[in-house]
């Protein structure tokens, strides 16, 4: 890497130029009688402080130092050259487990782009491993970089081959499975991996950061650490998604793949389980269980993989001002399903009524959610509701609706039958849907357990 | 009401049939030496056990009571017959202040209907009334029906209606305005309201209940005495929307009418405010300020009255297989705005750009919310906000994506130049958005304060 990808300027670039250092070099770092010793990382935070210099310690975590004009910066030693791309393993320790980390882009695998001053996934899985070097002490890496896409972008196609390639990776023997991803549709993937990746034999775990690796912030080597740990110790064969479950770095919360929401735009602790528990405490030290899991790890268990999904399935969140044509239009579009995320107990406007029913009429499966995301859908108790269930509307328990959504998908790629397809939308098969009615599971457990 | 209305059948059937006891006198039931007096409710709960009748106490409160072959039901006492519509006050308690009800419908004012089993709008402001005396206590009531909907299905035409009438109390001097409203979209319009109602002398405040009135556990006598308690008694003269704080009926929490959210479908707690704390601890004996009101009670301060909404806002919530057809079908359509509830920071699929360009290029004003809910939206940090901004999304702060869609309705049906419009759009009205950062308010404060 040369300096002007460094993204320091000012009295830092001056001070880095100076030493003939290079991001990745080992520097020492002298401030008021102070020295600190680490790894030059690139300035990346948009609009951050531009007198501070980052560099990695050697516990891993990021430091930013605030220099000054008697601050000194000497050189100790070059940093290794990086391969970019391609599967790469290390000599393996034989005393250890084998976790595959596939990555696929969002801020865990990010820095920043100089050019629009914001952050876009490009570390490769290599990248990560020189980045996290601890990952060593925990197991025998196989680090792939699948894509690199921001997970807004990422869409069911991807699902299709992450799920492809995972299946290869348990094929090939793996312990555990880790999957850097971002974290804006984390919950939609890790939905989608658990309906496509069933009756697994080892754990398949989505982690993401909510600060890049490159910030003093950052959560990602925490996250990734866990993750590693998790994929390869817990016994357990879920899909499971980690993320912070404080702000702080105490530790990390496992939460069931088809139950996990980002509630939150900005913290480190923005997943949190909905309508469920989460399953496993982790740190860098310890997997704990706090739930039970329902699937234990077997590695003689045959995987069954079925990834395909249907593009052709749209989202109607009701409001005040939504229009039956809207219901109509997906029907002339083609669309072979509409997962509706009605209000309340699982209630769209009487005024939609009509055009539902033609669009089942027309052959499209047609269900609910709430978008109160917590509880359950209960379709007997209003008017409204008896009178969807009439119509045919599926209601879709306590699946969220996001975790909905993408059932939907799955199922109507995977079964030919229709009233095939609308019976395994309300059945219960990864832990989606609890058949107990619990209310106790709302806010009281919520940044905690 | 004849007995065909009461809902019961079999044994308890049988015995109010034979005390020739009707819904609405006041009955004793003997039940192992045990005496219950009150008033004879409907059974209304769909499947609820068939061996409880269901009586009100002279506290207000329903209670079940399970009968047997030697339990005794005698009629003390016929009950009243009812009045069903219009505007209704009784005679002035000189040293009371003066509430409006003014009822929406909802389960707050509503019974079963027997020919579907399910809950319908039907009782009137009187109803109310009767079904809780205890309101007298409170305040000279003005009760007035003003529409009998099932919120599901409120537009915003209705805002605009709910409004007028508001204005119109407020202008014959009322002390505060109780809307009983279903909560379905209590959160749409209790926003809409805060928009339409600006500098208000005395406060406003929506109230719902989770459990119709006619069903032992409901919380719709203690949410309505609190609403009539709050609206009289608080030094407040904003919009707030009243729920229970807790399951259990120890307090009522006052949300901000743009903070509030509908977040479990059944639990009584159901909302909270989101980036942002309940303002009021309430009971029937006490309110309670908790955090500051931006706007004291005043009644000489001039409300401004800007009724109006824009119908043709789309609300379009982005998700993996959210197509960019779905922003030209809108275009198409002649809708004015789009509210996108994107995931993250504020982030929509790259495939998207284009047609959200196009939308802008066509006049439409396109803005950003968060489908987290919770935290800010910041599209400064990642390429795909930067991009969105440069294309003219207007970034919606911290406000809930159903405050956001509300007030996009609201500034383009009240701003005929559109600049001013996203001007209006991002600039703090009614509390509904803070400029400062915050992240201490998400999950902690949930369930409490």
């Amino acid at each position: 890497m040369s300096l002007d990808d460094s993204g320091y300027d000012g009295l830092v670039l001056q001070k880095i130029s100076g030493s003939k250092a290079k991001v990745g070099d080992i520097i020492s770092v002298k401030k008021n009688k102070e020295e600190y010793v680490g790894v030059l990382m690139p300035r990346s935070q948009v609009g951050s402080d531009p007198f501070h210099i980052i560099i990695k310690l050697d516990t891993g975590y990021n430091i930013g130092i605030k220099l000054s004009q008697d601050s000194e910066i000497r050189k100790i030693k070059a940093g290794k050259k990086k391969r970019t791309t391609g599967t790469e393993t290390e000599v393996e320790n034989k005393g250890l487990p084998t976790a595959s980390i596939l990555s696929t882009g969002g801020t865990i695998a990010s820095k920043v782009d100089y050019q629009t001053g914001a952050v876009n996934p490009a570390l490769s899985a290599q990248d990560l491993y020189d980045t996290v070097p601890e990952i060593r002490e925990y197991a025998n890496v196989r680090a792939k970089v699948i894509m690199s896409v921001l997970s807004e972008n990422i869409q069911p196609k991807d699902w299709t081959k992450i799920a492809r390639i995972v299946a290869s990776e348990i094929k090939a023997g793996t312990d555990g499975v880790v999957i850097a991803h971002g974290t804006d549709t984390l919950g939609f993937t890790s939905a989608a991996l658990s309906f496509a990746l069933q009756n697994l034999p080892v754990p398949v775990v989505l982690v993401g950061s909510q600060r890049s690796s490159d910030r003093p912030s950052s959560d990602a080597a925490m996250n990734l650490i866990g993750a590693i740990n998790l994929a390869t110790k817990a016994n357990t064969a879920e899909v499971l998604l980690l993320m912070h479950a404080e702000t702080g770095d105490s530790y990390l919360h496992a939460h069931r793949g088809t139950r996990a929401r980002k509630l939150h735009t900005s913290r480190r602790d923005a997943f949190q389980s909905v309508n469920g528990y989460p399953l496993f405490r982790v740190t860098e030290q310890y997997v704990e269980e706090i739930h039970p899991s329902i699937l234990r790890r077997n590695k003689k268990r045959k995987l069954i993989l079925k990834p395909k999904f249907e593009e052709k399935v749209a989202l109607v969140k009701t409001n005040p001002g939504v229009e039956a044509s809207l219901i109509d239009y997906f029907v002339e579009a083609g669309y072979r399903g509409i997962m509706i995320e009605g209000t309340g107990l699982g209630h769209a406007p009487n005024r939609l009524h009509a055009s539902i029913k033609k669009a089942i009429d027309a052959g499209l499966v047609v269900a609910m959610s709430s978008q109160c995301l917590f509880g359950r859908v209960n379709m007997n108790v209003y008017r409204c509701g008896v009178e969807l269930l009439d119509i045919g509307v599926i209601p879709c328990e306590d699946m969220l609706p996001e975790t909905a959504l993408v059932k939907l998908m799955w199922v109507l790629a995977n079964t030919a039958n229709k009233e095939t397809a609308k019976e395994l939308l309300v059945t219960p098969l990864v832990g989606e849907i609890d058949m107990r009615s619990e209310e106790s599971e709302y806010i009281s457990h919520l940044g905690g357990e």
